[in-house]
């Protein structure tokens, strides 16, 4: 009963064969391996997006950092969520990779900046004279941090701020297939279609072993991001192992399987815990991350019968009665007769 | 016929066996998975230092530049050979780690700083006031760039010197195992027993997949190197393939059986180019790389007929007589066949 | 009838005196001159601090970021108020130094953190782990950048917070004289007594040309900020006409004479403003800067006739009976005259 | 009888008194001074560059630092002479500055790279794959750190050979009117009709407090320039302290004279040190800057004496007749007198 989070779970059997299949004799190094041309391939046509620039690096925080260093100046700030990643979860990686750029936060209680939120951080009346940070690019998760998903409005609604201001929009995607299926739109219409300019695609918490994709939509950006990513010790010598997972994720839609199969898992977890009285769900879930809140001798119980997963507070010392807010995720692995025991073992 | 780089090799079965393996149900992430737990103290073991600080990235670059950073301050110079893969093949990633510290290149015609060129340029009679780049680290290669090994009385003469200044030393070992072979020393005897302060202990060009450990002896760096790591985005959320691969490389002396097999390649290799007349091997070859000089006409023959090496000067224009330098890398899964196929080539 | 800024103000004539005086002959650059023995001596002195690391520069902002850069990590936020002077007016200058430290920012309405926001924002419940900003020092900001003052209980009670998180607090005291002549304190009461660890000690904003001293009570950092002001451009090569400045500064109380110049020109106008009743005084001005509401018609009046402060908001466009937010400092040549004939224009 | 730097020396009486003139009343900060407007027409009319951009730092590292960052990527290599002030004396501050670029150091035995020292630096035949630091700006001192002065050809040379490979060029001019003066041409033709794009005007060596213009003759850089100066602490608020100095230096030919005499001085002393069997000149020194070699003997009589300068190697230690290296720069108050003391003393 492990939802503690969708990095947590296993890779696919089918990426773990296309390693193996790409283990074979000699490929040329740091990306110029064949497959690498076949995963360029895929991705612009899965993006219906020929031009755009195609980078593969192994975690999520050097894909979101290196396209916020490609898309700011080290004088701008960036504009993202109160509780955005590369806000609450990077270790400064944003700050270091720009070379001292810095992040507003906006408001976002769901994990959704509102358009407004968003255009009084950027527009607040100040000018932005030289003694001020200047305006950079805005960030912006799908499925954001909260377990929310940004309708393909609201992204536009976000992104059309951020072009009003001359500012560029980036998309922290660790969750992009998830939300994706959530919607229940195309790549496209949830990116440059919806004004975004660069996209961290995820890969890892879907089922691969450490692949994100960059995916820039101004080829001119390209070099530079080349060129980011070697001095940030990101180009991998033996890249078709990357290239591998990425080409095998994109097959036979592998990764929407998976996020349906992630997103599938916690639908049914947030049915039966909605109809649990102790539990209060939070937000408005509907992908494969839900927040929740019971009590903490509920939380201490789950624990003991084996159930994972995050709390916020402390789980060991106060009110019993007191609720906690759990994280729970899902990801492509969980299984019904899974979740089905953690219910049960919650109203138990 | 395929002599590029021991990176553009494959992966051993055994460590592919111990990825599918590693590939069981839910770990936590971010090195704390439990095999992680094993990695280190195997490395503790085999460097006898069991109060060593370990930790896993995935690229060399990565790895040298985030030991070199926990160990420079901004304002300082690291002391490298003028060939070393920190000045030649990083992009800058020193420079960008350390927050702005530089490199001071020491000349070193075989890969092979002299102790007395290090001193010299540490402590050349100029005064390091506050106008100069205050003397940081050491840094050394084993085996060198040029393909030479520093023997152990080396290396702890160039330690020595480091200490004297007060100064402390990294070793490069990207290619550590081919040189220990070489040497037939202990993983301490390389290391710390000669005054090393802080390994990057490759993995990736012999026989993994992408994994580097980098091993701080003094544990007290420990903190500061995983918070530099997390921010560098070098931290890998599904982190237990990472530890199943050095697991595997640790165990049953699968490590040195492949630097022994790659070596051995080698040696082959060096045994026939000697023998033939148009070929000039370059410095003193005892690891798994070659440098070597023949004819441009020759060079382009061998690329005819399939052989995979870097040269450096221009292969297609000239005098077909000039000699052109070759690199030569024989990675685990060199064959005898393909070494003498190649041979053959070469005198056919 | 200039209120724009304390640093619009001419210097004073002692201080040009003093400029003049040491023009003679040669003396040894980039801090070896002379007088600097005797500024460094006087402001141990001043502060009671007989061990301090005592050194000059030019700007508030080069004081600030190289004074935090020699107390913050890389990896850390240093927790100020949301109005403070390296948030608002630094252009990032703080992330560049501190090599990508970030601020957080904790709710200060009239320009004072209280000491339980500062702890909330410091301690909230969150897990510092490896994924997260590290805790970095404290800033403080003396005057505060909404004119009021921390009383000693106050700023004691801010370092306190810090200390019993481990950190370091930082006083930035860009209108050091103006907080100290309202306090009626000493300057080491004001500082190291109050638990203050390093301080900006500003000249400029107080009839200086230019100059800030850096006065650090750990002389254990003096050597690393030495190599930090340089590499930042910050060491004067004729640094004789910084330490000239400083000396006479200290020398007969002139810096605290012109600081009660300033702050009674700012207590007759603030006088003058409350007897007005179109003016709202905003929160508690005790020192040499005010802040205030009138209608827009009213500044418009006042631009015209050449009074000179800044408002923040359109003052152009809107609604004649929407009040305008007014700042007015007073520098120490700030006479009773240009006090009154402003008043007089304002009830005109 | 001090000879130990240009910067050691006073600030011209002029330069004073324009201080004082500066010192009335109110004026806005951070270059909004109505003297700043005088400087920029003035300093574009003496460059004959109308669309310049023109800044005031106060400091040379300062304005090197900032220029060659607004010219470099932080994946660059700047190319500079191994003697250049950028690598010897700026404690990497150019590193700093351009967030990790690194210096490529071109041999130049007289201070002067050759222009194929240049070329051969820039395009030594390796490829600048995505591996290497990246091809940068060039970066010349003129006078040059041994004093030796580029002709105009030499820089035109060099500029051009940056121009062929795609590079900008910057000119370190700490002792611009020192070269100026001696090669009797325009500043436009020192800069940019011989292809240079941004030059350090330096004022501070030259009879300035503290003033150096950075000068770029692609307006585009401006508002970059402009945020890095913010950023790095060297906007100053009183800003028209700066401007008067420089507004005094480009009136009545002050700024010419004071080179003249500096020169004058210098080339007073080299004839006489020529005149002594015992010393040794260095290079061809034809600005304000002389190397030149004697005895430890006769240096430490000198020294008893009074003579300031700098040497290079031991003065206290070693054989009597080894010869040690001075360096004796002359500064615009220089008089005949003070050269003629000291010759004395050296043939006494």
């Amino acid at each position: 009963m492990h939802f503690a989070s969708d990095n947590a779970g296993p890779v696919h059997p089918a990426v773990m064969q296309a390693l193996t299949d790409a283990n074979d004799g000699y490929a040329m190094g740091y990306g110029a391996d064949a497959v690498m041309d076949s995963v360029r391939a895929r991705i612009r046509k899965v993006f219906e997006a020929p031009e755009a620039a195609v980078y593969l690096v192994a975690t999520g925080t050097a894909a979101n950092a290196l396209l916020l260093a490609t898309m700011a100046n080290p004088w701008d700030t960036v504009f993202c969520s109160d509780c955005a990643h590369i806000h609450e979860d990077e270790c400064n990686a944003p700050e270091f990779y720009t070379g001292g750029a810095r992040l507003t936060l906006v408001p976002a209680p769901d994990g959704r900046m509102s358009p407004d939120a968003l255009a009084r951080a950027i527009g607040d009346g100040r000018s932005r004279s030289v003694h001020s940070a200047q305006r950079g690019p805005v960030s912006v998760t799908q499925v954001t941090e909260k377990g929310t998903v940004h309708s393909l409005a609201h992204l536009q609604a976000l992104a059309t701020v951020a072009r009003d201001h001359g500012l560029a929009t980036h998309l922290d995607g660790a969750r992009f297939a998830n939300a994706m299926v959530a919607l229940g739109c195309t790549p496209a219409e949830m990116t440059w279609k919806a004004g975004i300019d660069a996209v961290s695609f995820g890969g890892t918490k879907n089922g691969l072993m450490a692949v994100e994709a960059a995916v820039i939509f101004d080829p001119a950006l390209a070099w530079q991001f080349e060129l980011r990513r070697k001095r940030g010790g990101h180009l991998f010598s033996k890249h078709r192992y990357l290239s591998a997972q990425m080409l095998a994720y994109l097959t036979d839609d592998l990764w929407t399987d998976m996020a349906r199969s992630a997103n599938a898992g916690a639908a049914r977890l947030l049915d039966g815990l909605r109809r649990v009285p102790a539990v209060e769900v939070l937000h408005d879930p509907t992908a494969n991350m839900i927040f929740a809140r019971w009590p903490r001798a509920l939380h201490q119980r789950l624990r003991t019968a084996g159930a994972v997963y995050y709390v916020s507070g402390d789980p060991d010392h106060g009110d019993p009665d007191e609720p906690l807010t759990a994280r729970l995720v899902c990801d492509w692995s969980m299984t019904e007769a899974r979740v089905d025991r953690f219910l049960a073992l919650l109203t138990a």
